[in-house]
């Protein structure tokens, strides 16, 4: 951490701080320099809380060096983690998995029939709300318990594994007697009584990143897992607030290398919800694997123009298999592989 | 809701989309115009699902023109809703009732010390958190039920009312045991678990703004307190997230007379979160008392260095105290008031 | 355009909403709808002022239909506009022209230096700045003429065509007589005089989106040009302004896909801007490719420590070799084409 | 100059960060830290180009601890400048100068009747567009020179000193002619031409922060100005691009008093851009003063309904009116004045 002073800083403002760098138990390091002089807080081991100095008198600003992540990052680790979530699949390996299925699990027809065909087209788990949030109080809110009952009927059936939302601590509980992956949707990346229950759920975590989150938040997010034993995270850019009213949201496809510098999670991309566009989906899912995207999610509906939720962006199963076919030479081209038909 | 078709739409796909309309039990009605052609939904309830229609061939964009609330628009009421919460404090009426406190509650030294200083101020409300939400999982996360306690206790001690936050659904029953106001945090304020138990116990609650999240969605939160039986709810405006690193957020102060056209319930400022910054939180408290906000939030601590959290947005007690005679002075001159020291 | 009413609009007001448009010599529609009035304004040419009707009593707000711009859409033009840019390179068809070179020419050594080493690498245009925007009135503002005279020399030399920027009217017709494109950067999106002689500049424009530049603005900057006559405009998505400081702006590449949509003319990606730093320029050029972008912009450095500026997103030319094989058969994947090295 | 060395940066990679900042003739410190070392350039006078280092290997992050801008900051000049406009008017000092008028100079009797309207009310300087940057070219572009020679007459006939824009170099000597102030408009902030003819033009210079433009890029601009002579610069802010669409801008208030800590220079408000509309301008504007803005710009027109550009926020005159009442209360309340109705 470095302590700027005001350019009219005197002597004892600067002693102050140096005095309460050292009061809390760390070394301090004063360098003057042509402007202002700056005073280093050596030894930091992430837990420092500048607000204390950032209020003493003649001090400019406050920098951060360290990063206020620790388990997360690639310095605390170099490799990259793999996480298994059943029948073999693994992110953040050479295998790029995908993920395809509807919004919202709506019926046994529904979900099975979708099962069923997006197994035969390469995908490797099956996504589907049951609980879903809901912008507004009068929204379908979705089927609730039912719903995993038959997202794990569909499992049983196609060999899919199962990603689902929990939306509260208790929640994450009752989506772990079902679900191989729990999601923690964008709304809830900063719930942290449901980070914490995730932590300790013994499940991988589908981590996404809130909707105007700092990729620092983020990774912090997912420091809550980690920090309460859970080591298996997935990361998920799905787009962040912006001022353009073409698209839903705007898709920060570049998260995807960025966080794969800072960290050794891996991170997967979903076009849909980035782009809220049906047939803005397929260029942009291609891009995410091009980009070294460890994943995808992708929203897929038997019959859109009737999906009880997010019919606009969902594909219909013919689109989803041509992207498939398209994705698996993008993988290619840069040495990684996508899982074919069967 | 307006569905606006490609300048190219045939016949057909025309009268899909009013057939569709017609499905759904609504009137339809196709206006041809001259470089496309448009089609009303008439007599939406707040209700209709866009998405359905959003996916259908020919269609450009989907307009809505109803407000996707209900309870909580002018339009349901029109008169201004009054808040009580407790001691004879309204929030939503000509006087303007000023909430301050630190951050967090420390000790019982700490809380019950300023307490009586804030009290003998003009304050109506003390917060303070027992339950704090923190970026880090290795920050100080509060007392927790003690700190409840601590609050209670100042209440006894000086009559003032209190303000703190809910963190999960079983924390809103905890919180309400002790408290007079029930706190949504901005990161919550999507957190529709939480809403709904808000919603139910028994007490007003104080909804942030999110983060990023735009005044419809804001209202649509509230509407989820509403719609579960719940009232009493004041909005607060805390800062949005922006491109300037200067401040902590951008303090959206306009949001204040834009949700008081748009809603009945009162609206209140937190220039403490929206900008972060000590010295800059004086003038933007003047300016939120300028532009009509219904009530303040204002972080003050008896040794702002000292502070466990938020130190350096913190007032000190004497600034506090300028900083009332001042509003008192802008209050009058708009018609309102702000409660004398005592 | 669509004029819609608030929830207790009077017929009066109704009515002053439809004399006032059929002053303005259009035709008003009204529509009673069970929460509100609605009046459509048909037969609209482009060139409503909406002012002039959302000041008028009971008016809750105006929805704009018809399209502001014109000659750039789709639906003035169904087919792809083809750029040539001479030396028979051309944008918008099936083959995707890569630009690439230095933020600026810095000498003749530099420049011809590069010039060679990119055309060898399959690489279609030099780009290379000789008036330099930049933020600080102390940096260094760029060779001047004396780049423009190299950059006709690099020409010369090696047969790639020339991208360079032009800053005020007078330096579009002094750039155009050595360039072959003019660019207009993303500062002077809407620096209109600048457009206007532009436009009538005879020579193909570069246009950059804005640092905060809706798609509708960056599509009205480019019907400025067309306007003065000048059909020969490529766009640029080059990312915009955001909240996260890990990337120098966010690149917002579903924009390129999205403006393909709306208009005919080509759209290409410039990652080098989008990131602002050198590794995460390689991913995020082949997701452009893979996103369907008509061509590229690449800033490549002889030996980036020592460039003058944008040392920190310029790609060592080993490193632009590599990306263009990672390209082509990405380009090849979706069924176009990128040219091959020499 | 701060330069973070990645965790693992070997001796060697420190060595030649230093090497290369004793090369461009600085003095280099290096801090070893637990988790990474910092290297601190000392006697930056603001000229340093970090990005020379930040290609180097090894290193993580630069982290700028000198102000970029020097002539603007307050550590140039600690005192407040005071802008002198002609007649007795000043910015910068206790009393808080009104500057009002329509969004667009339209006819001889528009302007002068609404001119000797705002000069009873006390406004002391006259705004008015002869040349109007519009987004759409086939928007009404300003009666150009004629409109310049309407307000000398309205200036003539009243006294109030005269605000107008320039768009292009050749523009600002025209619009000095007949101008007390030269308005540089928020997309022209970075036209760097344009900028310098203003630093050169003998006329105080109004800058209006640009859509997306940091407080630094801000005062970058206003550097330019400075470097080139012109210390008579007038700093406006007039609200930046966000995602909500209930107002036209986000009107960031607090940009005011943040400005004032940094520069000496006078910093005024817009909120008839700020919020775009009407009925939000009025307490908007309350806001502005009580935040301690050094001057107000307010959009009146005689007849809003019936203007050419920006109706919906310009005020009836009886509003503005009202408002300065208002206003000169609340000025009085924080020890500034408003000038009385004459």
């Amino acid at each position: 951490m470095l302590v700027v002073m005001r350019h009219n800083a005197s002597k004892a403002e600067v002693g102050r701080v140096v005095g309460e760098i050292e009061d809390m138990g760390y070394e301090a390091r004063s360098m003057p320099g042509k402007q202002r002089t700056t005073v280093g807080l050596m030894g930091n081991d992430g837990r420092v809380d500048s607000a204390r100095i950032a209020g003493l008198p003649g001090v400019l600003e406050i920098i951060p060096v360290t990063k206020p992540y620790k388990q997360v990052s690639r310095e605390w680790r170099s490799a990259d983690t793999i996480v298994e979530v059943g029948n073999g699949v693994r992110f953040g390996g050479s295998e790029v998995p995908i993920i395809a299925g509807p919004c919202a699990v709506e019926s046994e027809e529904q979900i099975l029939g979708i099962a069923h065909q997006l197994k035969g087209m390469g995908a490797s788990l099956l996504r589907g709300g049951a609980f879903k949030p809901r912008t507004s109080p009068y929204s379908w809110q979705g089927l609730g318990e039912e719903g995993l009952r038959l997202l794990a009927q569909a499992r049983e059936a196609t060999g899919l594994a199962i990603v689902t939302e929990a939306l509260d601590p208790d929640g994450v509980d009752l989506v772990a007697e079902y679900a191989d992956v729990i999601q923690i949707g964008a709304r809830n990346m900063q719930n942290y009584p449901l980070l914490r229950r995730a932590g300790r759920c013994g499940k991988p975590v589908l981590l996404k990143r809130g909707m105007s989150a700092t990729l620092n938040e983020l990774l912090l997010a997912a420091e809550y897992l980690l920090a309460d034993g859970n080591d298996d995270v997935i990361l998920c850019e799905r787009g962040v607030r912006s001022f353009d009213s073409h698209t839903r949201n705007l898709f920060d496809l570049t998260a995807v290398p960025v966080v794969q510098s800072l960290s050794h999670l891996p991170m997967i991309a979903d076009p849909s919800h980035g782009t809220g566009i049906r047939d803005k989906v397929i260029p942009m899912a291609r891009a995410s694997i091009a980009a070294g995207a460890d994943g995808l999610m992708i929203e897929v509906h038997p019959n859109p123009p009737t999906a009880l939720s997010d019919g606009a962006q969902s594909l219909y199963p013919n689109q989803f298999s041509e992207l498939m076919e398209q994705i698996r030479v993008i993988a290619h081209a840069i040495g990684r592989s996508v899982r074919g038909s069967t």
